[in-house]
């Protein structure tokens, strides 16, 4: 009988997080002050995070080890199950042997408390009471108000408007678990009020919820700001995903041809891929494919340009050499709500100006379709941004097809799409359309993109 | 370290489940025809359900062996984890041990597809093409969509209607398997025409569900029923929870004090309590304390008489002994809507007659209460379903705080409340009510229990 599952024990659970930044064969573009265009410094970085993840951000380390309170909480669900899709794979009628990794099984119903609680940790380590944030589709913010429940924190939440709608159930779920939930643009912050007198039906974007996340933390008492993803500590973090992984697929007895993740910041993906990638850089499986999967309507790696962007809408971050479609671009309201932002993780973008990782665009409505295959096979109803991952695993499984090639295709199964009904609804009902690449919206937005001082 | 969650391998998945028929120290009274009054016979079931499950549930086999195609699809999630609730115990700061056994993790997300599959498995055996089943909360009916879905049969849900108003997600959830649902009463049958001639606006009853999908069932071409709880067979295919469960108690080197869980149709804690109260039977166990928890408002077991009466409201099936509010009985729309049936599987009534199981009646926000306090600590947001039993493990483990004793609490986790996250807002915005046992409802309920020809 062949195993349908690769069970890690709790004793097998990765102890340590594995960091990409001493192994880059070329080093990462320092992150730059805006006022002075110089690299940030932890000191600029202390108003917004505890020192601990401040010099994770940095950290020459290869290995970073999990506190024990981490891996307590980790272990509620922890390591999670690497799956074999042979009911997928015999409806594709394909030789292509499919792996997917399921993070919908935490609490949250994704990969993203990985981050939350080791967040959560080194904040209350620090004396901080309470945190602000942003999420989209709302898989962050929940995730990061579970995370703040399990460590006694506050937490706020600004929710791109466009989503809370869409979903009051995420919402609900954050009420649930203790934290405070608003919609972005909010009259809460400065940089709400002032985006909402220009526009008063302003959708919100995620660069927005940024900025009132951002204030909220520095002009707050006793509170810090938590990002969840992007950055590379929170990269970082996500890196139990990958390190299982590798673990499981030597119970399988496969090393993968081909590594599908859907990216919007990229911390679940990168999570998957950095120690994948790390044998890359090495040369020990130079022939490794690593496809990081867009949408079409906010296809930041494929049409944007590598160039200091501010990761918010407002600019009160510090600038990142990033592929960026302009921090002032809003992308149009696809269901994929966490595949939303103008930026990627600068990390993942280095790795695609090297070249180990590829990059494709794919439009809204064959991911769904997608997911529907998936969820017809396998059973699992998918998160509407995993389905993006969903759809590039299957056109590589059928190029297998034509080509009789047998490759071991691995998914990076991001979460479960129980909050995104509405948005199946839509699809089975054909309602669903795709969005054209917004090219004007784009070219509007990279005009505005920041002028380093000193360059 | 103490290990947070007991995982079992593929390989130790059961491959029988337990009948404990044979096992009864008093025989089942029988099923019996509601025009002769005589024990119904395999052939008086013929036209409902395939010989395959008809056997079973009069089977005098201790074990049935599970076939190998259903085995397949369970090791798409299953084992499940059994956890050690190490936050709960703290929170309560009691000297109990809690364990909890969590379905949630299955596709449908509760314990529901252990026997959806199954069924769906004997029906493509014997050339069924179609089946229809009745839902309440929505659980069942997106099981059985997923079963068929894996065995390639057509699916027709009939959903309670106050649930099928309350839960869009779950509807869609169906459709999404390709499954297709509808409000009951609806006009696709002449017991739901009947119905809402009298009521235009009947919010539906399980038991109206259970009149309409077994019309659809004896009517239509290719088409057999299929019930998600209540019927011997259905427990039957439970047990892989409750086998599971011993072995990791096992594991963690316990035997429980209490087991607890809620009840509706009785399946899902059927399930789990059947391979021990073997125990009990065998007098290897007899301080076991198995407590089955009900809704205040629709308390069966605690109000109910035991009494022979119709499975559905209009009269269509046999008779069952049980414990009954009378099969016209229309429960108040209280949020757990899988709790909400007039009757109770005759297996649980036999055993409760018997002393081998406790029951306990529960007012709806006290079980809310204990939801939020669970998600609070543990994490996972849970069906309103379960909260009933989380609202008596908590009950318990605080009496243990007061005696001091360090008594071993299994709870049987039914699965999420992911669909449910309206009742939520209502219980955290304090909307939510209670509702006072309906001793008016039930007692004309109850004079329309069916006389027994001969009796």
């Amino acid at each position: 009988m062949d195993k349908t599952k690769f069970i890690l024990d709790e004793k097998d659970m990765p102890t340590r997080w594995y960091n990409i930044l001493p192994d880059l064969p070329e080093p990462l573009p320092p992150v730059l002050h805006p006022g002075t265009g110089k690299p940030v410094t932890p000191d600029d970085m202390a108003p917004l995070f505890p020192m601990d993840i401040v010099m994770q951000e940095f950290s020459p380390e290869r290995y970073i080890d999990i506190p024990e309170e981490v891996q307590a909480i980790y272990r509620i669900w922890r390591p999670t199950v690497l799956h074999r899709a042979y009911r997928l794979e015999k409806a594709l009628d394909t030789p292509a042997k499919i792996f997917y990794k399921y993070e919908g099984t935490s609490p949250a119903g994704s990969h993203k408390p990985n981050t939350a609680v080791a967040q959560a940790y080194y904040n209350k380590k620090a004396g901080v009471k309470r945190l602000a944030t942003e999420t989209g589709a709302g898989q962050w913010g929940s995730a990061l108000a579970l995370g703040c429940m399990y460590f006694g924190l506050e937490c706020k939440v600004y929710m791109v408007k466009v989503s809370y709608n869409q979903k009051p159930y995420r919402r609900i779920m954050m009420e649930t678990w203790g934290a405070k939930c608003v919609a972005s643009p909010s009259t809460d912050t400065k940089a709400g009020r002032e985006i909402l007198s220009k526009d008063p039906n302003s959708p919100g974007s995620l660069g927005i919820a940024i900025s009132e996340a951002v204030e909220d933390a520095v002009t707050t008492k006793n509170t810090k700001y938590s990002i969840g993803s992007v950055a590379n500590h929170v990269l970082l973090h996500q890196t139990v995903i990958g390190q299982e992984t590798k673990k499981q697929m030597e119970m399988a007895g496969f090393y993968p041809d081909i590594i599908v993740g859907c990216i919007g910041g990229g911390s679940n993906f990168a999570g998957m891929f950095l120690p994948f990638v790390k044998d890359k850089i090495e040369r020990k499986k130079p022939n490794l494919r690593i496809i990081c999967v867009e949408p079409q309507s906010c296809p930041s790696l494929t049409k944007g340009i590598y160039a200091y962007d501010f990761g918010d809408t407002v600019g009160m971050t510090p600038l990142f050499k990033m592929f960026t479609l302009g921090h002032t671009f809003m992308p149009p309201p696809v269901h994929a709500g966490g595949l939303r932002y103008h930026g990627m993780a600068p990390i993942i973008c280095h790795l695609y100006r090297l070249g180990l990782v590829e990059a494709q665009a794919v439009p809204q409505v064959a991911t769904f379709e997608a997911g529907v295959t998936f969820a017809r096979t396998e059973g699992f109803v998918s998160a509407p941004e995993t389905n993006h991952a969903i759809r590039v695993t299957i056109d590589e499984a059928l190029k297998c097809k034509q080509s009789g090639e047998s490759k071991v295709i691995l998914l990076a199964h991001s979460g479960h799409g129980y909050f995104d009904m509405a948005a199946y609804e839509s699809y089975l009902s054909n309602k669903l359309q795709d969005y054209d690449y917004p090219e004007t919206e784009v070219k509007k937005a990279l005009a505005s993109l920041p002028k380093v001082p000193g360059a």
